[in-house]
């Protein structure tokens, strides 16, 4: 099989020019077939605060209301989607910019409203991977936006790592597939230290006394998930390290 | 050659979701291959008084600074672009959203400085066809917003009938290309009445004595230009008459 990368990064990487720079002439170096998948969460912010949208939390989650979601749709489909494809097209990287209503490559399903209304919200229901491989075979590279739509004509915030983890894992039966999780450090940290492997027991043991935390959870909950629906490797790397072969932190079963 | 239409409509109708159900209920039910090329200028200008960006005019033309490159990016390449698949997969028609960025499809310059300098505005290189074929082919209906890229990793500002006139005349050379001007009048007007057929000389008449103005003028111009590079049907009609054989004003030469 043919092997294909799904890269994913985050905001915080794309909010800061140096750091995005950086992290496409790392992407474009790989030399596999690629996926990227960006988020862009602190860029919808700050824009939602432009506009005087205030956020709407319940027990400290967002709600994706009827406003944020226009937010987000401007935001991670149209300002960050596009300007990461036209900065690609710069370095000679032919880039597709899509959302999951685009090609209908990820229909999803409206979250349910109990027990918490989020709003606007999608769990996806499959990825339609006919085109993507369409793509990868042509050397088009697709850049996926975090956004969903329900086929009843409304799109739906989806989070970034979980287009990730679902698109590398629907993408498995047809590539040998690998998939990284990028951020701003250089892996899932203790003490100071890069954990190099991570397995399930060694997860759950940092995760019962507390060294792992927070976002760092349900990002290593995709990643395993990942791994068992066929992904061949998964890490947790920094945005730098996407064109080394061994970087970060490892995922093992 | 197999026929394609490449059907353009504006922000007044794209912002009043009636106006779009309409028009996309029409739309889908046009049998022959089809591309849609959108604009969006009122959003996008409601968006920037939000933002508090103040217009910037010269001459009574609007500058396309950085600030207002960002709304368009996000407002076209987002908001709108997304509404519109999003739409149009609930209408159980496979579309894609894309800006000229996106697989290159739309090369432009940045336009000359002198004798005014409009900005972030793009001028048409090419138009790539390959991708939109391929397409069109496998009845994937194409969305273009009005957004191009300089190649340098900048997006660019390009009036959408322009977009809709260069796609529909580099397509021709594959397609028997028809190309739709919509509005929300009935076609180009003249003492109350629909003007059924204009060629040249009926609007050099018409523009001269004064019955044919502003907004109207470049709209013909682009229409005759694309009837000159191979287009072989051109009308400008109400965006609720896409799917009849005949309507609005036809041009011919």
């Amino acid at each position: 099989m043919k092997p294909v990368k799904v890269i994913k990064i985050g905001g915080k990487v794309i909010d800061d020019e140096q750091k995005l720079d950086t992290f496409l002439h790392a992407f474009v170096s790989v030399k596999e077939p690629k996926v990227l998948v960006h988020g862009g969460g602190s860029i919808a912010s700050r824009m939602g605060v432009r506009l005087g949208i205030k956020p709407n939390m319940i027990d400290g989650r967002r709600i994706t209301d009827a406003e944020t979601l226009e937010v987000i749709t401007m935001v991670y489909g149209g300002l960050v989607n596009k300007k990461i494809v036209a900065k690609l097209q710069a370095l000679d990287t032919n880039a597709i910019g899509l959302s999951g209503a685009d090609l209908n490559i990820i229909p999803a399903k409206k979250r349910n409203p109990e027990p918490i209304n989020f709003g606007w919200v999608g769990d996806i229901e499959s990825v339609n991977t006919k085109w993507l491989t369409q793509f990868l075979n042509e050397n088009a590279i697709p850049v996926l936006a975090p956004l969903t739509h329900d086929g009843n004509g409304n799109m739906l915030n989806t989070n970034a790592d979980t287009i990730a983890s679902s698109v590398a894992s629907a993408l498995s039966s047809d590539f040998k597939t690998e998939l990284m999780l990028c951020f701003e450090q250089d892996g899932v940290m203790n003490k100071g230290q890069v954990v190099t492997e991570m397995n399930l027991l060694l997860y759950r043991y940092l995760k019962d006394s507390g060294a792992i935390t927070d976002g760092m959870i349900p990002k290593l909950d995709l990643g395993f998930s990942a791994l068992k629906s066929g992904v061949k490797n998964v890490s947790i790397r920094s945005f730098g390290a996407v064109a080394e072969t061994s970087s970060g932190t490892k995922l093992t079963r």
